[in-house]
Parts: structure tokens; C-alpha cells; sequence
């Protein structure tokens, strides 16, 4: 793309002053409607160094109530962004409905840098423009903006820029080892670049490559598209889009109503031996994951009353506090509500080495948003693909991700729920939602089934718990957990 | 994307022939919406030979009334659409709005078997890549739905169905000498097929796998996605689309009001041995161009009266009646109407050697539908871009791409237009529409200004001819006519 590029003749200086200014007052009043669509907007600024992306983004949110924006400089990573996911760092800052936040660098400079210096190789470089590739969707897919800008100057004008910066000992700084590297290597980095831009470059998030020889006509060039692009997103609204086939490897799932509870039990005996062995080779395998730096995300589903807490009260006694964080997931909070429905869950991954367990997950999309209508058909058929690359992500990055739905009889429920009515100390475990849910079992269990047969993947396996013998199930979950984590060290 | 895929589970016998009879329904009725939201919607069932296409094509459709489908095989090229550019044959069979196309074989099949042939190299293999992105972009961006299948199977069963077929003498003739040749080298079409399949994948546009082991599983999976993907496509209607960047090489422009109409003028002496040398020199390369086949196509646009039918019949008197052909362009007809707005165009391309002369042109979708509203905004705005993809797509086929904007002033329209309301026999040229577009003639400046700027394209640019003295242009044209040519042979 940069190789095809040329750039567009410029307007006079008197012809820039005069579209500088209508274009400041269009974007001015903006956040009106983006407020009132609930349009969230990701402005993405790349380019070569000295090519000016911080002063023209200075000089762009001076058109912006500051209410309305953040702006992050994304260079260096700090040592917690280091062990997380790649994309980590970049999703924890999507913005909120209606709100614009800008990248001062990204993805792009992060991984090409990367290629540039050998750090990961062309598998790897693929690998990251896929996952880049689905974020990107998956923004846009759920109702976000995306506008990515190439700020782009010649060798030549970058070398004079860097000289110009050398000269004046106030602003030498800013002229790093890296920058110079990249000047001497001008074409190397320019077929690297290109390549990114092609392999990012999607209709429904496409690359506008910016002409950075001037100030002003970077800004203009900028305000333009911005303006346009936010009117063109703003007149569709909530659109559906196209459900992608899944292309992950599934394994064979049945469904509930084959999966029989009967016989799934243990004495007490056994499981007071049982217990304590696992739970003693759980809290090993704890130190060697630590050790090694391995990741790992475990996630309960269940029906109400199934056991789940008690369940996870087994798997954390085997673990030393100080690496794993149990997180109850409820209904989203405003702010959770006013982004992508991952985003709560990429906030809360753990660091390399580190355990988190979810009670209740992001599966909260196919089920209670699902059949609360809570999102739209789109929305939750989307869904299944989009969980499945999330947990990709995951995967990808090293982490061991075990799914566990808690399961037992429509029967059991009742006896628990009546047990939890007729015990003071557990009548708060028992609510209203809780019988108006038992009431809606059957298509629970119709979405659950879809649930578990769409997003059963081969990386990221679910296991059902039969848990009408709660101590049967916990026992199971630990030597799963066992298991899986044994697999990857 | 063929290499991650694995087959999902199939449902047993009892559970397929319920969901068939479930789909068959819905499917059955939808041809009334797709009227009603004016949605034409495009199918290609691509895959591996033997694979079952055919068969499946065959009970998809006898669910659909034969009035709202046409099924297209594209096998053998005819001598017609060799001489045409590359996509003419797919372009010119996209359906109309309400309507059902479905592709038996493709582009896909096209370019892989000639890439896997080495007719073409990966050179030739990427730029058709970048071509059939933007021809399926611009489909969806003007309100296509386009559903794209990819039947496989694996070798072993491709191989044992190859010898069913050649045991029977009644099917012997089905397979083919390419079948063969595909299931000896069948990893290295894998390749070919993962690699455009990845290519190719667009969000608004994505790929479907099929697992073809099973006709009715199959079945199942094509009419579960094609209700699936109708019902998303109905549910957005009309869509504004992201304005994408002009990436083409671009000429410099000058504003019509920059163009100095004086002075521009010829004696009627010089005009007479002028065109006479002209004529003769054009007549010859008429002859030379056909033997190279090379085709050309000759654009006209410009002001009412301006005189573009006088200059274009001083061009034809050169020409070999059996080698060129006059398209006069006025309002679209309904079956024009029905499809994208550059498929009447598509529609008329000259063969290889021959020329074609448009009177009136393309351009129409940013001047008078731009103008009088034929048009969303968005649609105009994307049209710039469509355009230069358009014109692209003609001059990388060889083509000679040249475009007349002919230019008179104000004082002198109106001259013309008194003139033809006082002599009897030039009255029918002059309608009142004339009168109303006269009245907007500053609006359409301001249309024409930026229309030349955006589609001054390197490979097919603009010439204004200048036209108060229509002997002059004509002059012009003929001389811009022979050096485009001559750069070409």
C-alpha cells in the first residue's frame, strides 16, 4: 500500500486555513451524537519517526472537549503488560460508548519493530496479523469505530528532520538509537511496513495512509477523514453482521441430557483421601507454574445451586494466595456495559505464572444475554466465534484454559433451592432471579448444549462436572485441573 | 484457512432430515423479503472436483421459485469472454436486486487452475487477488449479499468417488484429465486453495466451508448459512460504508475555471487538412490495434451542447464500422437499475482490438446522481474510489483508457441552446431538462471539479477539451486519441 501510495496534491496554505476551520467546527459538536448513538471510537496513530504524529494529535484534541477523550502513549511496555497477552495492553483501552480514545502508536509499531529486529520471526509476524485481524473485527463487529492513520514522510525529510533535532541540545532526546536505525534502514523498514498495511488493511477498518511533509495538511487530511468516517458510522447504528464459520478444531461434545448423573458419586472416605492427595499435587504443580511462568485461566458455568462455590472453595485451598485471584462475575457494571463484553474478562487475566478462576465467564454472552435478550441474535451467534478466538489468544500465549460446567438434575436444584430456603444462614443464596431461572430451564439447557458443542475446542476443552454428589465433582475438577496443567509443563 | 479447518460433527440421519425440512422452509419464502428490501444476492459453490457441487446446487434450489434464481456454470471460457478482462464474465452475471445468482465455479476455480498451471506467476496470481477483493467489496458496499462455499473432501475420498465414476461407462465421462491430475497432486492444490481462501476471506464476504462427505449434510450446512446470512443482510437494509483512501497514482488537475476558453480556436483552413492527416493517421492505427488486440475505450463527458456528438462522429469517420462502437449513455434502464451501477458498463466493454466510444459515461453516478440524488452521499463518495478500481481493472486487461471532459462556457451554452429552439430541425435536441441543468450549472462545476481531481488517474486520465470552438476539440481530441494509442503499441 505505502509502495502504490502518492500523495495528493495539497491546497493552498490560505485553502487549508479556511477547510482547517470548518472542519475543527464540524468535529467540535461530534460528541453530541457519538454520546447519543453510544458510538465508541479507536483512533489509531502510526508512522516513521519524526513524521509529527504527537504535535498533530496535539493539535487535532484541541477539538475535543476533554471529557470526551484519552489519548495513550503506547511505547514502552511496563513489567505487568510483559506478562500478559499481546493484545492485552491495546483491549484494556478500548474506549467507552461514545467516547474516542487515541493510540499514540500500537500494534503495528510494536510487532513490526519486533520482525524488524528478529525478535519473532515470519510464523510469528502471521500469527500476530491474525490475531490483529480479529481484534480489529471483533470492535467493529460489536459497534466500534476504527480509523487508522500512516503518518508517511521520505527518507530524505526524515533524515533532515532527525538532524534538525541532533543540532539543538533542548531537543536532542528525542531522537532515539532506534530512530536512527530506522532511518539507515529506510527501505527494509518500508517493505515490512507495507506488508503490515496490506495484511491489516480491512474494509470495515481500513488504513489511510497520511502525507506528513506539512502540519497542517496532516491535520487536514486527518479531520477529514475522522468527520467522515464518524458521520458514515453514525447514520448506520446497530447493524448485523455476518456469522464466520467456525474454524477451530472442536472435540466430540454431547449434550446434556445424555450426559447421565447417576452412579457419579464417592464416599466420604474416598474423598477425604482423595482430596488431600490432589490438593497436595495441585499445590506443587502451583510452584512449577509459577516457576515457570505458565499461565492459567480456569472457568466455571453451572446451573444455580450446582456447587460451583463450593467447588472452587476446593481448588483454591490447594493454592498459595499470592498467586490466584478468584473473580465472581455479576451482571456488567455501567462502565463494563459501555464496551466490548470481553473487555471485563481481558481486564481481569492473570500474569504469566499466576492462576485465575472465574465464577461465572464471558459465556455469560450465549446464556443469561442470550435468552434475557440482552444482546441481539447477532450479538450472541457472533458470539461462539468470538469466545473461541479469545480463548485462542489465550492459548497462543502459553496459558492452560480449563472450561467446567457444574451440572446437575432439574430434581437436585429444587431440594437445594428448598434446603437454602429453609436454613437461615444460606436463605441469601437464594433469590428470586434464581426461581424465575429454574422456570426457563429447558431453554438453558437448549443454549447451554449449543454452548458447549460450538466452543468446545481442541485448545480449550469443557469438561461437565456431574455434581449431584458435590464431593464427586470437586474431586473430578481437581484431577482435571491436574491433568491439563501437567500437559504443558 | 482449508489446513486449521476440521469438519464439525454430524448430526445422525433422523436429526438431519428435521433440520432439512426446518431450513427448506424458511428458505422457501424468503424470495418475497429479498424483493421487498430490493437485496440481490450473490452464491459461488466452489470446491474439489467431484466434491458434489453439482448435486447440491441441484436440491438447494428446488427450494426456491425458478423466477427468483439463475444458476450460471462457469466452465470453459467462451471465445467472446476471452477477449474480455478477467472478471467481465462474473461481472456481467452479478444478479439483479430480489434475485438469487449462483455460481457453479468461479473466479476461484479460474485463478488457481491457472496459477497451479503456471499460466500465471505469483505475481500475476496477487494482482488478481487485490482484483477480486475489490470486486466482492464492491458488491457488499452497494448492498450485495455474497456467500461464498467451499466444498471439500479429502483425497482417499475424492480418489475412491474418481473410480466410481470411471467404472461406470455412463459416468466414465464426468472425470476429466484436470480431476486426475488434482487428486495426484493434492497437496500442492491444498496449498493453491488454503492460500486464496486466506486471501480472500473478507469479513463483509467470508468463506464457508463445507464438509462434503455427506450430500445432505452438506445440504444442511449451505441452507443453514444462506437463511442465516439472508436474514443478517435483511435486517441492515441500506448501509453507509467507510470512504476508503484513493491509493492510485494521481495527475495534476486544474479547476474548469482555471482553463482559459479563449483563444482556443482553429481556422476553418487548418481544421480541414488537420482533420483529413488526423483521420488517416487514427484509420491506420485502427488496423495496427486490432491486429495486437488491443482494445480501447474512449470516454466522453462534458456540459450540454457542449458538442461532444459532433466530436465523437469526427472520431468514428476514421474508424472501421466493424471495429468500434458508439454507446450513447442516458438513464438507466430498470434491469440497469436493479444491479451495481457500473454493471451496464461492464456490460458494453469492447473485445480485445475493437474500440468503444461512451457517450456519456460512468462518471454519471458523481455528477447527475450525485446531484439530483439518484444517490446516497456515501454511495457518490465510495464511487471515486470504485472508479479508479473500475478503470484499473480495464488498463491492467491492455486496455487504452482515455477520457474527455468538453468544456464550454456559460455565454456560449446559452448561445447553442437559443440557437437549436430557433432552427426547426435542431429543436429535438433541446429539452427542458437542459433548461433545469443549465440552472445548476455552478453546482455541477463544483461536481465536475472534483471529480476530475479524484479519477485524474495515471493509467486513465482526463483531458479537457476546449470546446467554444467545437473544431478546435475535435482537433484535440483526435491528437490525444493517436498519442494515447501510440504509447500502447
Amino acid at each position: 500500500m505505502l509502495k502504490d501510495w502518492t500523495a495528493s496534491e495539497r491546497p493552498t496554505p490560505e485553502q487549508m486555513d479556511e477547510s482547517l476551520e470548518q472542519l475543527r467546527a464540524k468535529l467540535t459538536d461530534r460528541h453530541v451524537a457519538l454520546g447519543e448513538k453510544k458510538l465508541p471510537v479507536l483512533i489509531i496513530f502510526e508512522g516513521w519517526g519524526a513524521a509529527g504524529k504527537g504535535s498533530v494529535l496535539g493539535k487535532i484534541i484541541k477539538n475535543i472537549d476533554p471529557r470526551f477523550f484519552k489519548v495513550a502513549t503506547m511505547s514502552v511496555k511496563t513489567q505487568e503488560e510483559e506478562r500478559k497477552p499481546f493484545l492485552y495492553r491495546y483491549f484494556v483501552k478500548i474506549p467507552a460508548a461514545g467516547k474516542y480514545m487515541f493510540l499514540d502508536g500500537s500494534y503495528m509499531d510494536e510487532v513490526t519493530t519486533e520482525f524488524l529486529h528478529g525478535d519473532i520471526d515470519e510464523e510469528g509476524f502471521r500469527k500476530r496479523m491474525i490475531s490483529i485481524r480479529q481484534f480489529e473485527r471483533q470492535l467493529t463487529d460489536n459497534g466500534y469505530l476504527v480509523l487508522k492513520f500512516f503518518f508517511h514522510i521520505g527518507k530524505k525529510e526524515q533524515k533532515r528532520r532527525y538532524e534538525k533535532l541532533l543540532e539543538d541540545k533542548n531537543t536532542r532526546w528525542r531522537v532515539s538509537e532506534n530512530d536512527l536505525w530506522q532511518n539507515e534502514h529506510y527501505d527494509k523498514c518500508l517493505n515490512v511496513y507495507d506488508a503490515y498495511l496490506r495484511e491489516t488493511n480491512q474494509s470495515q477498518a481500513p488504513w489511510y495512509i497520511i502525507d506528513a511533509d506539512n502540519v497542517k495538511w496532516a491535520q487536514q487530511q486527518i479531520l477529514e477523514i475522522m468527520v467522515n468516517g464518524i458521520d458514515t458510522a453514525l447514520s448506520n447504528g446497530a447493524l448485523a453482521v455476518p456469522i464466520l464459520q467456525n474454524l477451530f478444531p472442536l472435540r466430540k461434545t454431547v449434550k446434556l441430557s445424555e450426559i447421565s448423573l447417576d452412579g457419579k458419586s464417592i464416599s466420604d472416605e474416598e474423598y477425604d483421601q482423595e482430596l488431600s492427595k490432589l490438593q497436595k499435587k495441585l499445590s506443587k504443580l502451583h510452584n512449577e507454574l509459577y516457576r515457570k511462568k505458565i499461565p492459567v485461566i480456569i472457568a466455571y458455568e453451572g446451573w444455580d445451586a450446582a456447587g460451583k462455590g463450593g467447588n472452587i472453595k476446593r481448588i483454591v485451598g490447594a493454592l498459595d494466595p499470592r498467586g490466584y485471584e478468584v473473580h465472581p462475575i455479576a451482571s456488567p457494571l455501567p462502565n463494563e456495559k459501555a464496551r466490548h463484553y470481553l473487555w471485563r474478562f481481558w481486564n481481569r487475566l492473570p500474569k504469566t505464572g499466576h492462576i485465575a478462576i472465574f465464577d461465572r465467564t464471558w459465556y455469560g454472552r450465549v446464556m443469561v444475554e442470550r435468552i434475557e435478550g440482552f444482546c441481539s441474535e447477532n450479538d450472541w451467534q457472533r458470539a461462539y466465534n468470538e469466545i473461541n478466538e479469545f480463548e485462542r489468544d489465550l492459548t497462543d500465549w502459553g496459558a492452560v484454559v480449563v472450561k467446567f460446567f457444574v451440572h446437575i438434575d432439574k430434581d437436585v436444584q429444587l431440594e437445594r433451592f428448598n434446603e437454602r430456603m429453609n436454613t437461615p444462614a444460606k436463605r441469601w443464596k437464594i433469590t428470586e432471579e434464581d426461581w424465575r431461572n429454574r422456570e426457563k430451564w429447558d431453554i438453558y439447557e437448549q443454549a447451554i448444549d449449543e454452548m458447549l458443542a460450538k466452543t468446545n475446542t481442541i485448545n480449550a476443552p469443557w469438561y461437565v462436572l456431574e455434581s449431584n454428589d458435590k464431593k464427586y465433582a470437586r474431586i473430578k475438577a481437581l484431577k482435571i485441573i491436574i491433568k491439563e496443567i501437567e500437559k504443558k509443563i
